[in-house]
């Protein structure tokens, strides 16, 4: 693993220096926000767009959700120590800032060095543009643990207080080979290509010290992170996340997604924690339902995305509005209530969640549904919101959450450094 | 289901109706490739591209390749008649033609009609431009027969002789929950989510008449199909498809993709044969092989795709160019030699393969591979190749066929008609 720009051939040639300049003027303002307003409004779908791999915070937060993903989750292999782990996030570093820049893995990368070796890059991504790829890395409680609740590399003292296993919510439907898991990584990008290269480089440099656990592709982001960006449909055919926190909100960025320096460790100063949540959707129910009781069901119109109670996509719900019977136009168990910040003490979320489908069942029906992806500032606010949800939302009728993560991820890297690197300071 | 162009709302509004212009003017000429001419170089990608759903051929086979595949086989309802098959294929006829034209499935679409009924389309897709969708429809060998020979449906005087399951080759590890079936649909688009909203609302169509036997998603194509359209890379990290045929190829495309009227049955003229094979890439053991092994096993060059016989990627390779040490610069067992119609007759097939990744498997790899496509005037065609590849393809080391279908395609329907209409006739 090298970071030197001498390669023979870089994984994109001169397209992916063509950007550069760009991206020169914005890496030192250290966020990708800074980076998105150079590159405009169109970031989405700009296969030249490239988001600066070193700074305050990881990119792949507040960075305008791409429109593919792979996440994946990886386990220590057994019997590893803190040096191991320390070893892997630097590798990994060291190929991520060089993926996320539009450059193959490694000094030689798929077609350099010596014929009787095995390319350092699998090749797969050559000539492709950078594509807005972002890599973010978050490390599992069980890293910190193990069932004995022994020490298991050492690190229990630096363990995040608030890094705990998620509890178990009414109606959980979780399987333990989509659960958990010691180490995640979530690619994003405009292409699949590249988001599924980058994730297929880091399990192969994992190799014999980490190995995949469990893996999510994503087609279709189902969440905003720019007001730049149009509010997209989930697979239930609803606008989504029309209320998430955006990147431009920088005081509910602040508040609600960045770790502040008061709230320890202070290695996480900067850093987020991220749920996960494999949620399979029932699709055909929904599919059978009728157009009112969908509406119902998430409290919105869905053509517009209009909240129940009337105006536009983007006006407030208005939770005592009533109709001419005196029942509530938006029902006491929609979804949007439910998760509405006035009835969780004000709590919001960075969502970042995927339409997925894994082809279909045995029974034919299609294996589809919402990778839901959070990040907040605490686990606590997903916890509320969720237990909000759960067991009475409408919604549940329709869904399943089938698999679940919750991962600590540490500020971004210094130039120099590596992901993680307070962990072992 | 209704094909009347006066919905209250379309599924992507004014947006879909920009482009009309155009695709008046090519319909007349009943070809994709017409299309693809007005449309421009740039078609891949393009959100506003539509092609045309009647024609002489069905569309999806010459058009460019589209990024992106949702491809689905479906099983008929026990106890089916020929009647329940044609009143299907007419209500699949008259959707695919509108959601292929950027419109929403049925009169009232995700939300129009009585709020008191399940909405007819299931409004994923609302907003979203045509994205290049298109709808290719193919009949199983099992629609023509039982297991014990009986004719299922009265439509074995109908069956086209070449339809007939493949022999089993050399090295098939085929699971029968991704082999078979009775109908598919390949859904390709530049946007996943036009794809996967298509065969949705195709399999709702089929409710309670057809189910889902399988089916895969693609994220990345493997051919070109048009000469204005690069390379791409397979996930070995090699263009793949460098010899495919190209629509610009007239005497190719009707010498080796159309039926013949000559070929029989009558029905079939214009139509073409489809071979899908699911294909699992054992990327681990390649990704640590060497690359001039990697290089030997294709005969190719990993970087630019030209032969090792030497030149460039469009080259033709030298079968008979030798090293100074008297050996072959192209291996004997080198894929591009076995697969090449020099050792085959002359045979070409028409390739239309896409990337997959299916998340992971239990031991920490990855479920990835190559779903290949291939389109062709008979399946003898790709029976040739795939006897000249089997067990001898230095490339079997690294890949294992789990899924197979052999479908026929029936030429594209006439405005008014629907597709399959000939089986009836």
């Amino acid at each position: 693993m090298s970071d030197e720009p001498d390669r023979r051939l870089s994984r994109r040639g001169l397209l992916g220096l063509a950007g550069a300049g760009a991206v020169g003027l914005a890496a030192g303002v250290g966020g990708t926000v800074a980076v998105d307003r150079l590159t405009g409004a169109g970031a989405a779908n700009g296969a030249g767009v490239r988001y600066p791999f070193y700074g305050r915070h990881q990119s792949g937060i507040t960075t305008p959700a791409q429109d593919r993903l792979h996440f994946a989750v990886f386990d220590l292999a057994e019997n590893s120590d803190a040096d191991d782990l320390k070893s892997l996030l630097k590798d990994w570093t060291a190929a991520a800032a060089r993926m996320t820049q539009g450059l193959d893995v490694g000094k030689h990368g798929a077609v350099g060095g010596s014929p009787y070796a095995p390319p350092e890059d699998t090749g797969e991504a050559l000539g492709l543009p950078p594509s807005g790829l972002t890599l973010t890395f978050g490390f599992g409680p069980s890293l910190f643990t193990t069932k004995d609740g022994a020490d298991r590399l050492g690190l229990a003292g630096r363990r995040p207080p608030l890094l705990q296993p998620l509890p178990r919510f009414s109606g959980d439907a979780l399987q333990p080979q989509l659960t958990g898991g010691d180490l995640c990584i979530q690619a994003c990008s405009d292409d699949p290509q590249v988001a599924v290269h980058a994730i297929r480089n880091l399990s192969r440099i994992a190799f014999g010290r980490a190995s995949l656990r469990w893996s999510q592709l994503g087609f279709g982001r189902t969440s905003s992170t720019s007001t730049a960006q149009s509010t997209p449909r989930n697979l239930f055919g609803f606008k989504d996340g029309t209320a998430n926190v955006k990147a431009e909100e920088q005081n509910a960025v602040d508040t609600s997604v960045w770790v502040g320096a008061g709230d320890g460790p202070e290695w996480m100063t900067g850093g987020s924690y991220l749920v996960a949540r494999k949620i399979r959707m029932i699709i055909e129910s929904w599919d059978r339902s009728q157009l009112s009781e969908q509406q119902n069901v998430i409290g919105r119109d869905k053509d517009a995305g209009a909240p129940l109670s009337g105006g536009t996509e983007f006006t407030d719900p208005d939770f005592t509005a009533k109709d001419s019977g005196g029942s509530p136009l938006i029902p006491k168990d929609s979804h949007v209530r439910l998760a509405h910040p006035s009835v969780n003490g004000g709590v919001r979320l960075l969502r970042r969640g995927y339409n997925f489908v894994d082809g279909n069942d045995e029974l034919g029906r299609l294996n589809a549904g919402l990778f839901f992806l959070s990040f907040q500032r605490s686990p606590e606010q997903f916890i509320t919101v969720q237990k909000s949800l759960a067991g009475v939302d409408a919604l549940n009728e329709y869904i399943r959450h089938v698999g679940s993560g919750v991962f600590a991820v540490p500020p971004g890297a210094k130039q120099g450094g590596y992901i993680g690197a307070g962990l072992f300071g």
